[in-house]
């Protein structure tokens, strides 16, 4: 998974971004990149690690230059992982051009074969790469419609930032697979995966960029214009489940909002006599409030998680494994000893965390473990860049639910409906919430995109 | 501040010390350091920074031992910081000694004068090495009635973990002032500054170290004895109040029951008609869940803390100043906006995070916004190992409550009594919290260390 | 300027190639790279600063494989110089692809131009990208044959060293302008730019690559064939005068025993009634000596060079600008006092470094300093990969020797003649010498490849 | 062996001490360190390394002041390498001191046993630290009176400068065994081990340190005074042989000279037939240039010294260890092929060097091959601080020179004697070279401070 932003039109633009990317950080942790122009060239740097570790003082002084943009990185190929940082930029014909990409592209791995074939050289597995080179072989004059050229050859998800010297482009696939929203920071805009990079910055979010939309910024000020037929958007619900921070707005819809009604279907759903709610913290925290206010039994801290470690679902590597989750969440004896505990959690991958924190609260005393997800069974693996592992090891891709609560040794386990989840999706933004559709193939398994046999374990391969 | 750690018979102790270490990161973020006695030498690695950035695998592979104790530090003497890290570790006459210290010694600078006048050579501002000097002058032929004997010249706050290449040696002052318990992991025996790192281990707590105890363990077992005539313990109620992790045991107690009665206590002193409480995450966190159960208000997160800064109290450099607060906290516009909210913190120092909280609230629709403190005013320094600000940034010791209220833009603010914090204290202990003493100085003035003018100013120095 | 180096048929490949780089250390010190296949993969490391530093014991370990290519740089163009380090390896479509370029191509930027109007995109300033991406775009079957399709665009000075999967190819222009050796290592091959690496592996030179020659190895063994029409040699003969080892042999020649001649001729054209014969170290001493004998006049080190420092005329930044000369010389006070010095250089660029010099010795009690230099006045810039300054800068290219004597405050000087230089080389290799053709572009102007207004300035940008 | 510098009333200072450190890198490379006073504070840098890459910009920037020590050291001890790296700067009650040392304290484990039993704590394994305790138990009130105080307890070879917050104190041991010298710079006084510092700088060599005597230089001037009762001088040969720049004045004599010297009266005391002499550069050079003018035989540069290596007997740690010599040396073939060849050395330790030269020499195709050394037989460790091999790793310890020529496989050899050495240094200096007495332990066994068995081996751990 990836974060994105961007900025036109401040004297800081560097430093913007550096800001934006921090509160991006939650999308991607394993590398960061900022490219600013100053009109004349772009400049780029790119590093291994945090937002706050990867830039110095002085890297980000010598990034002059009033738009910039940004992007955040996880990824599964460790070895050539800071050739594959993004944005990507290079120099052609036209000058130079810089992106950063959230998305993934279904048909990549095809494009980047023929482009091959006639001639191209790759310097990384990135399929913002097969962009480029697209984009490189256009004919169009203005680089927008050479984006869109080379887009129009490209299935899958794409939230999109590029750079030129004079412009910035921001755009979203027809689907809308991924969020981008633009901000206003004084006269500046400002692009960003979330709005809570806007809320660090004080800019004022304006609205999201709409599916299919292309937004050109530069020296004339912000124009729009959409290229392609209109589709059914399918935006994505794990977004809304797990991966945003709550603070956003997103989707048109407060992430911490969405939550908290899917904790209290959740209670609905599958109510249980006990005495506390405890949230796994922080991305179930938000439900079990949720929960523990429509069932009326008082939630509780009862594990606390660790200010110096990442989130478990995203650390690439984990230097002592036998200790896994300890490491981030312990138990709190003197609040779960003796009790009937409601443990909620925003979903369930593989069981293995799962595990652990059953074990960890009834080594801490608690007399019942009743474990309650705020999400469907995740039962297929995402090709629109969330990067799940693979269907088998999706333990609800081939295990019943009485299954799971076996094998993670809890008493009973409560899985959301996806009725239930879509309905809370759409309770908490009542507006306009009935017109827009959502993309939950990982728990339904009908993808939107179809692919042919083949591409999937080549698509895998990088995720942006 | 400070955390120690230590270990004795088991096979990989600086692994263990490192992952003890880990746990209590809380207590120290400047520099972390290691020390390993093999049976012939000690190995010591002292770094800048946190514990999971400081080592790496091969350096932890480079300190083959059974027996280690550990360090981390906060310090406000940026210059010399990697000098001053800890555990301080030399050879002399009597072979090598390796010390790691929690707290603070009152007459530190009066016994180096005389240190000094006498031919000895300093390496570093620490108190530390004051120590291992009068271990080093003194006659006795055991390394433990040579420690006592050069702690029988020093006044102050101290939990000390000692390490020669055969034994440990573990103590705490007489009065107690800082925590250190002991635990058994297997075979080997553990030590901590809180029990939250014999959580991460699968240790088990056995007791804490009592105020006034030498622990001496070696081959021959654990043995202890009580070389200092006993008097009156005074724990630090700080460490309750907002230092210590919330899924510790210290002082014979769950701070995180401690903290949710400081804040049932804090809404019975001071009610306030509101539609929501919300914590000042994560230190406030168990307070404002009691507070809204007295209270009755619906408890939500209206505050969302980043994973990926520390804590204010105790970062030593803020790169971007401006942002401050805005980078650990962001307001949730949704669950704020129209209505009358409750802000629960732990402790107010110098009110400039308050004021952004305040507004930060306020900006994201808050109607009214009611500031509940669940410890009274801090109105003096610390002396004793907390590194607070001078008394003069202290906004407590020269302003009321009502002006306070009336600089951070609050509609209302709420200390908790002295009183009703105590009472708090000591019932969330009710077995033998009667006869426990605390030191309250930070809230009162009554120091119970006398000390003549002038040594205040140097004390503040360096803090273990 | 640059140096090339590679193995095929050894087990330790990349171990022989850090040690082959060694011996080829004074050909570029800016940047050394390594590229390893194991037959499956190319694996590159490219670092900045010299072999020694820059490659690590773990690094080295971590390049599996029979058979390799290396590079050591010097260029002009600090900012992006990693980006530009060689070897330079890129995936295409038929695989991975690797080369070392030593040489210059004339008509780089034209070509690229021409490749990016196509739509390719460049990631570096290099030419060597250019080679890669004509390579690309051949049609043929063979990468050898892709190779030379490529190479009959191309105008310039180029030995090459090329790494596939499976493959190394090995390649001089038609004119052979650089050099580079094949050489017999037990049962594998090895190539070089200078026989000096040879020495240091203890391989046996077996002969030059020829000029136009491609020479292939792979698991069928060596083969070679001719692909280019025949042109006449051009031999660059400052390769003799100053820049290849004395100790390596080069088109059919002893590098020491050239210059020892041309010193000797330097005594017959330009005699001195002198004391002592002193040389510039070390790339003036071969010629002192030869001097010093044919006069015979005493040859003593009246200059010492610092082991410390690497060549003046080779170091791209010099830190203490203000003590240039003097921190790689010093003079003998005793050796030069009240005496009268023949002082012997190769060649004189600026005369910066010529007058510092003779003000060292002349401050060293030198009652007259005669100037004599092995090689004629450098009028003009050199096209193919030697860094020379623009002609702006060369002294010789707008002042009369006398007048140089004149700035560079000697009592005479004394340049070798464009024909003494010729018959002196000539001379070190009676058997085939007649035959040989040289480049001496630089000091007559005589360029052997034509080239179009205004390709001069872009040409000098990137010197492999 | 070290190196060492100083420099009182320079406005840069800093910059002055590195540039003399890098002038005498020569005598010590493995770490580099510059204390600089600004009046009030001593602030110290201390690296690994050489001192060009040793030390930033932005770190010499940051010692502002107008007098300056620094050191550069070779050591065997690498564990603790940084830890024992010079000037040994620390804090005490008079103050700030700092220390450079050149030589070895022969009861340096004695004096360190005492002060620990006394209760002092060390830090290194430095005999320097030694001294610093012994000053700071001293009563006197003048640091000068302190230092000779403690010097007065301390047997062995010692140059040495101190450095307080206003004073510069220069001192060298009654014997004299170190060189040291006193240079104007301007303004100010410099010190340095050898003369070509002060070229460097273009300093004026003043006069030598006499032996036994302190020089003082502060706010007053320079004063000097004698605390030691006259002993005959014993300045090392082996500086003159081996370990001093041949560029140098010291011990009143041109190096250069006394190389030359030895190598003309090495032709007298050891004549060979032969056509070439070759030198091993470039220790052996100004002998190699004597013997040939001697011996009016031709002088050939047979062998080329890479420019990218170090010294051999210097060299802390070989990463390469089977090339050895042939990374820093190779032979040219076409000078040696046919030839009867004299090879001229300084010394022979191991013979281990010497062997490979005269298989190099033979694999280039020399005829004969004559080794000639231009000093007796090395049969004796120093004690004095040169980093000589034990005496059973001397192989003149225990074999003949026949018996040597055998194993290194050379034709003949010829060392020089003692008396032809003696006869050498003292001609090289008619004026008062006859009065000058030298130590020659080396060569002879007649160590000139007496010491007790046992004491040896800990002498030998640290040589400053």
């Amino acid at each position: 998974m990836c974060g994105i932003f961007g900025v036109f039109g401040h004297p800081e633009a560097a430093n913007i971004t550096y800001l934006g990317l921090h509160a991006l950080q939650h999308r991607g942790q394993e590398s960061a990149g900022i490219v600013v122009s100053d009109g004349d060239h772009l400049r780029p740097v790119r590093k291994m690690g945090l937002v706050a570790d990867a830039f110095t003082r002085d890297e980000l002084a010598g990034l002059p230059g009033h738009m910039a943009i940004g992007h955040v990185r996880y990824s599964t190929s460790g070895e050539s992982a800071l050739k594959n940082a993004q944005p990507f930029s290079v120099e052609y014909v036209h000058g130079a051009i810089a992106v950063a990409h959230n998305g993934n592209l279904v048909n990549a791995s095809d494009l980047r074969r023929k482009l091959e074939m006639d001639g191209s050289i790759f310097q990384t597995t990135s399929d913002s790469e097969v962009l480029i080179h697209l984009i490189a072989r256009a004919r169009e004059l203005e680089t927008e419609h050479r984006i869109v050229t080379a887009l129009k050859q490209v299935e899958g998800a794409y939230s999109l930032l590029f750079l030129t010297e004079h412009k910035l482009i921001a755009m979203r696939d027809p689907m809308g697979f991924r969020p981008l929203a633009i901000g206003r920071l004084k006269d500046a805009f400002v692009f960003a995966s979330e709005s809570c990079a806007f809320d660090l910055l004080e800019a004022e979010l304006i609205r999201e960029v709409e599916p299919g939309e292309v937004v050109i910024v530069d020296a004339k000020g912000l124009r729009t214009y959409r290229p392609f037929s209109p589709e059914p958007t399918r935006f994505c619900v794990f977004e809304h489940v797990y991966f945003a921070r709550p603070d956003s707005m997103i989707d048109g819809r407060s992430v911490y909002r969405v939550r908290e009604a899917l904790g209290r279907r959740l209670a609905k759903e599958h109510p249980v006599d006990a005495d506390i709610v405890v949230p796994v913290p922080d991305s179930g925290t938000a439900a079990a409030i949720g929960f523990a206010r429509q069932a009326d039994i008082p939630y509780e801290m009862g594990l606390i998680r660790s200010h110096y470690v990442g989130r478990t679902f995203i650390e690439p590597q984990q230097s002592i494994r036998h200790f896994g989750v300890k490491l981030k969440l312990n138990a709190v004896k003197e609040i779960l000893n003796g009790k009937r505990v409601v443990v909620v959690d925003d979903s369930l991958v593989r069981g293995t965390t799962s595990r652990k924190i059953v074990k960890m609260l009834r080594d801490a005393g608690a007399r019942e473990v009743h474990l309650r997800i705020s999400s469907p069974p995740t039962t297929h693996p995402c090709f629109y860049g969330i990067d799940t592992p693979t269907r088998s090891e999706l333990i609800a891709s081939s295990h019943s639910p009485e299954e799971i609560a076996r094998y993670v040794t809890c008493d009973s386990i409560g899985y959301l409906s996806v009725e239930g989840m879509m309905e809370a999706v759409r309770a908490a933004a009542p507006g306009d919430g009935a017109e827009r559709r959502h993309c939950d193939a990982c728990f339904t398994g009908k993808y939107p995109i179809e692919f042919r046999p083949g591409t999937i374990s080549s698509l895998k391969r990088v995720v942006n």
